[in-house]
């Protein structure tokens, strides 16, 4: 922002950081004391024309960076999602709102362990230090990434480049804010799992050690329990659902599998433990969403076609191809309801271990491509408790699957994931079609609109105040629904009216 | 404060953080990170039950300092004074208001000049660091010494002593705030004076380097321009003029000699640069109100009679010595009009220099004690200045002094004057004495004010807003009232009918 002041005299003596929040329109402003000892020689010397950088994420006005003169001062704040594998982050102009630049990268903390307890266990036998040293390692590179671009994109040349970020917001789950602030993950592990704050404080980039202005406020995410956490939070506000009348549904297919039902009204929330099957993880030929991975399978009577991301050299498959493969696998009755391999198609199916294992592709001259018992277990665990973990929080509230007005998917993968074989295999519910809507990576997202606007900050507050989590670690219903869910689609199949209509015309 | 806490159930899994701040009854509550690390640890051990230290002196509740258990935590505030020649501070147990311990001691900046002016040159010369590094020792000797005074008193034994203050109120002048903030104070010397900040954003103790809890807030009490600072609106809301009706002046004989006019719509102040005079500057036999100064003179005709503060060996005379001793001269015929003293009265006078020295005093075996033509001369000039201001004040407003309701008196010496030899030599306007009243040292009450209710910060704050500032640095008006009150009582001797009453009667 560029202010043109008046200069001082007799008449009109404004002390200097009065006269500046004069002619802002705040009655006080918070600045640093180094900051305003600069404040006179740069008024002087820029004869009463100051640029100012000016912040009010942490509630108050806060100015964070002055110019001399009226050449002005970019104003850019971050959006960062802090995930257990990969961490995304998108700078954004405020002066208008737009995303200048975006980047992901896995979070380094994964040389520690691959999910959050065995993050959280490396904790407790080593020590959180290197944790936190990775987790920030891995957000500044982003934040220098970022900026540089821009720097290139608008031939900005600063001798601070990366430092002028002025305001930041964190999404993440319980156990990465932890981690990210230094605070001991350790009560989040065992029973009854309470995190140390969920709100966290107000606090400023250099009490974290961020790569911004040092006094540029970051705003993290409020969750609600150590296993919905303010990534969850950013899905609600993304979607809106808060804000409707409409009954709602949303699910976050992450390590976790949170699920979340409600309205303007009420809201609540559960994690199901759903393992990491979705992100590559307990499956043998499993990855994560990127380059090579194959994101989409489809089984016809002569042949499988996939398609890879970047049309790369397939080296495995992703959350979005499992889900396609075996819901492909089943209605072509490669698989019977308990998802074992039917060793009766020879042509693609081979023994492999204790099981039969199911060549998907075969990349010239590697091996196969294959997918086992073990690990279509492992994806049926999966969707098990996801689908379970619905099913509980609609009877909670004494409703049904047809009672839903929406379902919100978000995650990794909610961008890519086909609706329809996702039903097939039993994760999604088997409602309409137009019923689902697809955020995409919701906790960047929610980030994303926690920065350009107070509001949102706000309504982020009132989603976790008016959230009720529910426990499902000891839950009885839990446990009879996801034993119910352990089949292809389900034990009641009565549940999935269109899925047995996709199979009797199939088989 | 005793916090008894809820162990954590599945049923009832508020994070640590939230719980205390429930317990607390705050929505939200400010934290440093460090502090947040140690919160799960405290309360597990203490085994649910939290002594906290909580601050809502910067607005929001903000915990300071934590201990595991129920033993509790002592909670005192300091509120601070510092003047040009001297620092006062009081310890205040914030659990009940009273003041535990007061002391104060010299500025340790007088190294480097004897007023204002003469630092703020010094900073020009030789760099603020310095004068910055004088005044913040000078507070934190105070601070550790009245700590340790607490503690001699309670028998408490803290590893941490003197670093539990939870907060700190500031009161002084506009240039005393700029040093002890290492803000530059250049800009105040030179006209149109302007400070950087009349009113400093919020600050910590470890921002500015004073020695608490390194979060406890520190609150400076917001002043109106370069020469009526923080430590008038101080003497202003001590004296609560700007919650009454009546028509009040305020006057505060410090080195500046500010003065205030108004009520309870409205308040103009201004400062009228008196000199220091009644501080015991620029009188060759002045000294500031400590042991050894004559602080009261009385002449009859037989003797003079003296007392010394402390009742000790008399060293040189204070400001309310010197008011009492001219006054009391004049009334005597020992003095002209112009404050010239009368060489008839051989007994007690004799030539020096190039005027005339009165005898007050030969202490046994020294030099006499002695007020000459020019001492004399200061002491008008700097008498002139204030009643001038006062005048020039109420014209501005169509008043007379007849009119005034109240006259507050404040400063250093504020509780030691006398109020008829002050109207004899025309310091204070000649009107009922029962409208006098002496504050004391307003500065350091008010601060003592703001330290102990929120209410007062925030009056503090509307006094800031409401009171117009005069600038008599270029004003005919002021240079005609200041030459006419260069005589005793004044030129107008209308204006003083009782004074011209005991002049009659010992004539």
């Amino acid at each position: 922002m560029r202010l043109d002041l008046n200069a001082p005299s007799l008449e009109d003596n404004l002390a200097d950081l009065e006269r500046v929040a004069c002619a802002l329109g705040e009655k006080g402003i918070a600045i640093s004391l180094p900051l305003l000892r600069e404040l006179p020689r740069l008024l002087r010397e820029g004869g009463w024309q100051l640029s100012v950088m000016l912040t009010r994420l942490g509630g108050n006005a806060r100015l964070l960076a002055l110019e001399k003169g009226a050449k002005g001062i970019p104003n850019y704040g971050m959006a960062i999602d802090i995930g257990t594998t990969t961490v995304a982050a998108e700078l954004v102009d405020l002066n208008n709102g737009k995303v200048v630049a975006q980047a992901s990268d896995y979070n380094r903390q994964l040389v520690c362990g691959e999910d959050i307890l065995s993050r959280i266990a490396y904790a407790e036998e080593k020590g959180l230090t290197r944790l936190t040293e990775l987790v920030l390692d891995t957000v500044n590179g982003l934040i220098a990434q970022l900026c540089a671009e821009r720097d290139k994109q608008r031939k900005y040349h600063s001798g601070t480049c990366s430092d002028d970020v002025a305001s930041i917001v964190v999404s993440a789950n319980t156990a990465m804010v932890h981690m990210l602030l230094g605070l001991d993950p350790k009560n989040i592990r065992y029973s009854p799992y309470i995190p140390i704050a969920n709100v966290p404080p107000s606090l400023s980039a250099s009490d974290i050690g961020l790569r911004a202005l040092p006094d540029a406020p970051v705003h993290i995410v409020p969750g609600r329990a150590a296993y919905v956490g303010g990534d969850i939070t950013s899905d609600i506000l993304l979607s809106g659902m808060h804000t409707s009348d409409e009954l709602a549904l949303l699910i976050d297919v992450g390590t976790n599998g949170e699920v979340v039902l409600g309205g303007k009204d009420w809201i609540v929330g559960c994690s199901t433990s759903a393992g990491p099957a979705f992100e590559g993880g307990e499956v043998s030929c499993g990855m994560r969403a990127m380059t090579g991975a194959i994101d989409k399978v489809c089984i016809s009577e002569r042949e499988i076609s996939i398609s890879t991301i970047g049309n790369a050299k397939p080296r495995g498959i992703c959350g979005s191809g499992l889900i396609d493969l075996i819901a492909q696998m089943f209605l072509h009755g490669y698989l019977d309801k308990k998802g074992r391999i039917n060793a009766s198609h020879a042509e693609r199916v081979r023994a492999s271990g204790e099981g039969m294992e199911f060549i998907v592709n075969r990349p010239n001259g590697s091996r196969p491509i294959a997918v086992s018992d073990d690990d279509i277990a492992s994806v049926i665990r999966t969707k098990a408790a996801i689908y379970a973990g619905c099913s509980v929080l609609l009877q909670s509230v004494d409703k049904r699957f047809t009672d839903l007005d929406k379902v919100y998917i978000a995650g990794g993968f909610g961008s890519y994931i086909n609706i329809e074989n996702a039903q097939t295999i039993g994760l999604l519910p088997d409602i309409p079609r137009g019923k689902f809507k697809l955020l995409g990576n919701g906790s960047l997202g929610g980030a994303r609109l926690c920065l350009q606007s107070q509001t949102m900050r706000a309504e982020a507050f009132d989603i976790y105040s008016m959230m009720t989590y529910l426990d499902l670690s000891s839950s009885k219903e839990f446990f009879d629904q996801y034993s119910s869910a352990l089949f292809l689609p389900h034990t009641e199949i009565d549940q999935f009216p269109m899925v047995r209509e996709r199979l009797d015309a199939n088989r």
